[in-house]
């Protein structure tokens, strides 16, 4: 039984539902990536990314998925072969590590529990037992889009930082903040990161198409002696064509646009307000999982994600057969389990366009496909009106 | 305290949110409306509509309001001065008397309550003392927008026909269907009806601009010989134009293109899912009124109304105070109290582009907004785990 | 043989072909017509067309065609029966004077040629002859959309205050500007109109379904007066209403959403530069005529349409003929003839989203199908002006 | 002085002008790019594809730009120092063989005078000199975005094939068709092409951001030993995913809504007509070129292109200079001269959106501006040979 009304509700993590604004925005002729126009367009996306990585260094635009930001962060800054430190805190940090190995670094993917987040005295640890400094880079994924489990960035820094004697180790510190950056609190300059990672269909509500690299002067010079032969990711060419407005290569014209308006958005609500809203929702939606009797994958409170909430799934409940049926029953995507915890988590998305009346209504579809499942629901608080109907 | 999130919730009870795929219907080039490809269109849509309206006979569009219709419906029927019946159900049939006594009918009003339907007893009442026929047409509103109170079309056409005798009362029946078509059940042709009026902006999910006339053999009839002279609202010209596609006069070409949108839209879920999904909305909302403690304004449930729920605010509780709070709170336009009951009841719309998640979701924040004016609101059912937060 | 290129060009007088930017501005949610967002828009736009109907007086926009707006004009400001002077200039001259006499008015259609505008002296006769001031208005088409023809109102208005003595003849003057009105220069108040009739599918570059009356101090009065019993087009209702920005029905709002955006457009380039662009189109065109050895179809240079040129076929050939094999080639429309001239003239605009280099492409497609029909074609090699200039 | 009309006119090579039935296409909410309905899409939109290439080989699709495209068919197919062919055809040549060397190829750029396409004889020579098959790959530019000269393919392949004994050369057949594919005659199968790179923003008329490997059983043959290390353009990971209608990564998804409008527009039109249209607006531009008494910059008849021209300015005359007069005066952008020829040349597109009326509009304008620099303009009267045909 399907219920239509025009308006399919995409409440998976990612890509955000796009905001008919942005839509429209980039629904526009596509205009000369080489003339005047474009340039000061391209000037104006730069610097209102600054304020959303928070950062005064550079930040670059890639016509590529997240993925391609990933590559683009170990290539200009190591060189094959460097020994990376990894955490694996769920699906998309495996992914990264993946990633790196096929590139041919010696990444060491540390073990974890996909329930928490990267544990800075383990961080600290790892790079005091380096004396050799032989550990070029640790990536992090701020916010695993996978598990709804955040990691500490500044704490990891500062663990860096006690590690390696007075001046702390030389290792990069690299971080995905594809489910994170214009979702929850995040400071490239202030953290002490060194390349940020982003994308465009999470926080910053676009399609998806762009992604993104904020890079410290240490990472651009650490860019300057990398082994790596390459040509699309380069920084030095995106830098300097940058400078003048252009791009070393054809631009995703129209993506930009949304940008334009994305960020425009972003700056009329106030990031702060757009995080205090997301925490807002977050919490509404964890209270409501407590509620039902179910558990948050995330272990840890300080860890929790204001950005998704992964739910796992009581025993004997597949969490795909549970998805299909709020899918066909309610028109809502929600977001399925990765890699591991396929099958036992579903996600919610409380990020982005996102509201009280969408998110409580989002919680209301899940209650009620939720509900003859539970043992004695008559006992569960929080049975709304229109649930026990 | 505002919550921006870029999406500004419209719950009024019309114009009705317009679904994405019927904007970008109409964001399209205007065309020739004296071309080919044109009345082909226009032949789709005048087809499509006949099976929304339930007729075979003709449907006539009025690049128009709604209050266009009214008064097309009028002045191609019937004569100056002619004899009207019409029952003050809520606004808009007062509004509809206001404009029949503009137009110089001696439009007679039935006093109502504004919570209940027009009696069909007092339909057969009135005619059967009319043994003169000077009545010359009934008009009822089929479903209130201002009360959400629908009127029993059926049973009133029935009672006109007892009330004349052996052949019935010849009176024309005319009937409001702004805020009912493509909303709740309507059948022109099985119910007897010899005018419907209908408008774009509420079952049809347009914005507003379009109006129609569906006409009963009889009502064209009855148009030969009207005494009103008149040019714009004349079905003759239409209905001759409309026979090969073409219009007597420029065509709102680009809310057509929506129209035929709507109409695919509408055939695609079927319209009997259509009411159902409505019905169900409805009914839902009203299970919360009740769990709030408070009353609809509609008093008889045999004529409750799938499209909109009108609902009492308790004394002392202004309603445009509560929906100013709500507006602010959540950014949803809730339906304001009309004429002899502004500032006392406050409106939500079920119908249209809604569904289960967008109705919970406006449910919860009414509830969120009322919570702290209920007296003893902790005993109330139905505290939800995102109300008690 | 049908040249398909994705883009069909519509080069008919009207509907103009509407720019995407405000396609765009229409694509956007339906707003509550009676929140405090709308009332800001309607005042805006208010304002906004004040200043392109060069009046302070008030403005009035209907939901409607411009086929209401002319019966609107005549319904208020006069009563049935009034003698009202109309003149044959084109066809829809003579459409304006049918509504006018199936509304009851004593309209009589002054003859024309169809080539002409109206002769200032032949009011100025008129009203000459009528001591009794039994004529209560002169109804003047500004701009002749069938024939490309224009009339002096500014000189039809000296001849009314010249007719009727020292206070002049009392009647009202009504110009239809609806292919006129932000194309060639008008002054609503400068040459002393009482009711001016617009439509928004013109010069303002939307689709159609807007109408519009500026009206005159005097026509408000005189509309006191009206012995017409009419609802819809009441001027006071709407005055009243406008007064905090509302409307006594619904509104068009995503028409009006365009019209905010087209008066946006219109003062971007500068109303002044906006009629200098057309007038400069309209001479190339004319100069290309010429060169064709064809015929424009208006006689007397001073009174050359702008806005668009009716081109006179040659004996012969028949103009639709021509049009439809202009459209099968280059999937182009030109506009056909209308009533008396049907299939001797086709008709270009250069009004409104048009420039250089649409007009040389549109002439150039012109150019090519009328070439074999050409006798003496081989002596005028390409002898088009824009090429020569 | 500018001409401001709504419509600015982009008339450079690259981006194409977008039709707004594409952009509408994007116009639309992002799916969930791990759903059914997103599954079925890719599978319409890569069968589309092949249709576009004329092969039966796998094609895949990258969220990035064309130069992206031009480094995945390297990296995949070759590895590290291999030895690579490439003719200096234009500016883009120069551009793909400083890809190469930057990937640590060892890249010969065959000298070329930027007026001429790849000569196969020189390809024959080149491979028959190469007994111990050191060079691993010819790549050449189908099309020279940068002088409108197009490269014999076929006639390239054939001289492979001739060069290498009984067997032919192995090496492998890379041909860039950015500004090609659906521009020109393109057939990857029966030429023999191994990999063939495309860009989204050129004959398939989309915004830029995705762009095409179409891959030879060869050529994925050779990957399997490819020496690189790499990971974003992985040809495997496309190609597993694709099976069932999915990516690797977060793919482009608006995009590839508008990529399955185009496909849609192309095939409705049909690939042979749109290639026939091209050719039609080529040769007329064409002649215009040589009516004005100027150069086409392609020296050569046969290889003539149908995507765009490329015009050499009198000497005297900077082509930046004139390209500035022509966006002043007539809102229209050309494309420029790059690299070596920057200044010497502009560029006008016949390919995509385009037709008879806005190429006859778009020489009109060049003609225009260019009329007084003419030494004898006044000796040739607008013989354009748009004209006189």
């Amino acid at each position: 039984m399907s219920y239509k009304s025009g308006r399919h509700f995409l409440q998976i993590p990612g890509p955000t539902n796009v905001p008919g604004r942005i839509l429209r925005a980039m629904d526009r002729p596509t205009m000369d990536h080489r003339g005047p126009a474009f340039a000061e367009m391209t000037k104006e996306v730069l610097s209102g990314l600054k304020g959303i990585f928070r950062t005064e260094q550079p930040v670059v635009i890639y016509p590529a998925s997240g993925t391609g930001a990933w590559e683009a962060a170990l290539v200009n800054a190591l060189s094959p072969g460097d020994r990376v430190l990894m955490f694996e805190t769920g699906q998309f940090a495996t992914l990264w590590q993946r990633v790196a190995e096929r590139l041919g670094f010696d990444a060491e993917l540390v073990p974890g529990d996909w329930r928490s987040g990267v544990k800075p005295e383990e961080v600290e640890a790892r790079l005091a037992d380096d004396g050799g400094h032989a550990i070029k880079a640790v990536c992090a994924v701020h916010n695993e889009t996978s598990t709804g489990v955040t990691s500490n960035i500044k704490a990891i820094r500062k663990a860096m930082d006690r590690a390696g004697g007075k001046t702390g180790h030389p290792a990069l510190l690299m971080v995905d903040t594809i489910s994170s950056l214009a979702s929850i609190d995040y400071r490239h300059d202030d953290w002490g990161v060194d390349v940020t990672v982003a994308g465009s269909q999470k926080g910053l509500m676009l399609p998806p198409g762009l992604s993104f690299n904020a890079i410290s002067e240490k990472a651009l010079k650490a860019a300057e002696t990398s082994g790596f032969r390459q040509s699309y990711w380069r920084w030095d060419d995106m830098l300097e064509a940058n400078e003048n407005g252009f791009f070393p290569y054809t631009p995703a014209t129209n993506l930009l646009y949304g940008l334009k308006e994305s960020l425009g958005m972003l700056n009329e609500e106030g990031l702060d307000n757009v995080f205090a809203r997301h925490d807002r929702l977050a919490e509404a939606t964890r209270l409501a999982v407590s509620a039902w009797g179910l558990e948050v994958l995330c272990r840890n409170p300080a860890e929790y994600s204001s950005s998704l909430t992964a739910v796992l799934m009581p025993d004997g409940l597949d969490a795909d057969e549970f998805r299909k049926l709020v899918l066909e029953r309610f028109d809502m995507s929600l977001g399925n389990g990765l890699g591991k915890i396929a099958g036992k988590v579903f996600r919610m998305r409380h990020r982005a366009a996102s509201n009280e009346l969408l998110m409580a209504g989002t919680l209301f579809c899940v209650e009620k496909v939720l509900s003859p499942f539970r043992a004695n629901s008559a006992q569960v608080p929080g049975a709304g009106p229109f649930v026990s109907a």
